[in-house]
């Protein structure tokens, strides 16, 4: 299989008091229309399932622990997964991971058309912070809730494609696509949760910080050659607005679909995977080109360190 | 100092039969017209002195030896070289290097005020190839004509700013920008010749390449929160057109100035390097947020494995 057609399937606002159930609803609707539009790979956002909880400072551990998942599939996406599979739908989604042995991860999974689980990623770039912070306009803590990620960056082959995942803060990340570039990826799909605001600083508002996220996705796409779609929570969550601006690029760099609304929203492209040959052939063929040698620090720093 | 003007000095067509003096005045015109703006930097293209030559076969090494430098400054950059510290202005420029060992590099070099040379960079990564390729609409023979730069990619405090420097196709590669990145840099400074047309899909014209040039600009810059200039060779070389769009970015990515024609033409911005340290501090403090641990491919493996 060369060609697919894939949809991106942004979710507008999860509010505190929505359930899991509700959400499912509207991932269902979603991936009915995306079945209705000949596609057969649905990829949904960040942490699907729930408002985005790290804006949420709580003390009690019980509390944050009701925002994960013990098990996937569950009880409350069962359906969604029945669905899938109905459809022969491959997908993934995110959700907050809680493990049998206590370790919590911001984790997204990937599924072949049968419904079964094929991959699994754990959100390695953690951002904000862990503590409470008095300085920001809002929370946020995903350093406190998320350990990071333990399972690096991973490539499937699903479906005749080769697949690769990363999650929000990820996308900012060149290290996040070249890791998946290096294995050949011709998909990478990235959900997202970000507000539309700067909480450290408030003149960067929605233009900006649609720009950082499309600059981010589009260099991405390009630099490896790999098809990318990247999908938004967005819309107004308890008064905390998330920002929309889903999109799927091209191994070009160019946008070929865009999300219009911050609504449960659609956007789908057929995407012909021998387009990514071409990049990673000439210009990319990291092989010829890459210089190892002098890319030390990339892997042997993890800070900035000024000497001069 | 924080604030300085900088000045990206675009340089139009250089024809194969005009000599390096001729090529000097045009550059000691637009850094005088960069000292009446205010600048105290400016900043030429990638093998300023001459024609863009490895668009040329030649089987003879004498005749490739005659596009070198073997010392710098020499007779015909010595010009330069005063007017510059007359002026008090800091520069970097690009010239094929042969070294009194015989080593062939594309390099840069920079200077502080003084006209004094304080940095030199040799491009890490050279596109095209070493053969002439009958399959191409022109050749691009960089590989051919000089070595890969063994000096890999510093930074140097010139006058009270962090600059680092990278030549044309570096700009396409994310770690160039992070190795610099992770010494601290607030200014990379790149040049370049970009031929209008991919010699290998003639349908990749000019628009889609400039928007190549300005994402990996604006990416690098935003990524790793640095001003960046790049500056352009453009024009029609003996019948071979050289894209324009010579820009600065600021730490956000976003472009400050852009070059508007073909031609020799000057561009200026004034940088506040405060600017950096925003980014430097919150999204893109590395020794927060980097992950080292799981980007071991991007310096153990040169070429893309595929195992799935």
């Amino acid at each position: 299989m060369t060609r697919m057609i894939v949809a991106g399937a942004q979710l507008g606002a999860i509010q505190k008091a929505d359930n899991r159930e509700s959400v499912v609803e509207r991932m269902i609707e979603l991936m009915n229309e995306a079945a209705a539009k000949g596609a057969t790979m649905i990829v949904y956002p960040e942490l699907a399932l729930t408002t985005f909880f790290p804006r949420w400072y709580m003390p009690d551990r019980n509390e944050v622990d009701s925002w994960f998942e013990h098990e996937m599939p569950n009880r409350a996406t069962q359906p969604l997964f029945e669905r899938a599979r109905d459809l022969a739908m491959a997908m993934t989604f995110g959700y907050a991971e809680l493990t049998p042995d206590g370790h919590h991860f911001n984790t997204s999974i990937l599924t072949n058309r049968k419904g079964e689980i094929v991959g699994k990623y754990r959100k390695v770039h953690l951002p904000g912070h862990d503590e409470y912070d008095t300085g920001r306009a809002f929370q946020h803590l995903e350093k406190r809730y998320f350990e990071p990620g333990d399972l690096g960056f991973r490539v499937w082959r699903n479906e005749g494609v080769i697949m690769g995942m990363a999650i929000c803060n990820d996308r900012r990340w060149p290290e996040t696509f070249r890791c998946m570039g290096l294995q050949g990826v011709e998909l990478v799909t990235i959900g997202y949760n970000t507000p539309s605001v700067n909480s450290q600083m408030s003149a960067e508002g929605l233009e900006k910080r649609l720009f950082h996220s499309d600059l981010s996705l589009q260099a991405g796409a390009y630099q490896n050659a790999t098809f990318v779609v990247g999908v938004a929570k967005a819309g107004v969550e308890d008064g905390h607005p998330l920002m929309g601006g889903s999109i799927i690029v091209d191994p070009d760099g160019f946008v070929l679909a865009r999300a219009a609304t911050e609504e449960d929203e659609l956007i789908v492209a057929e995407c012909d995977f021998e387009k990514c040959a071409f990049g990673k052939s000439t210009i990319f063929d990291f092989q010829r080109h890459r210089r190892i040698e002098h890319y030390g620090r990339i892997t042997s720093q993890t800070g900035a360190i000024v000497e001069v």
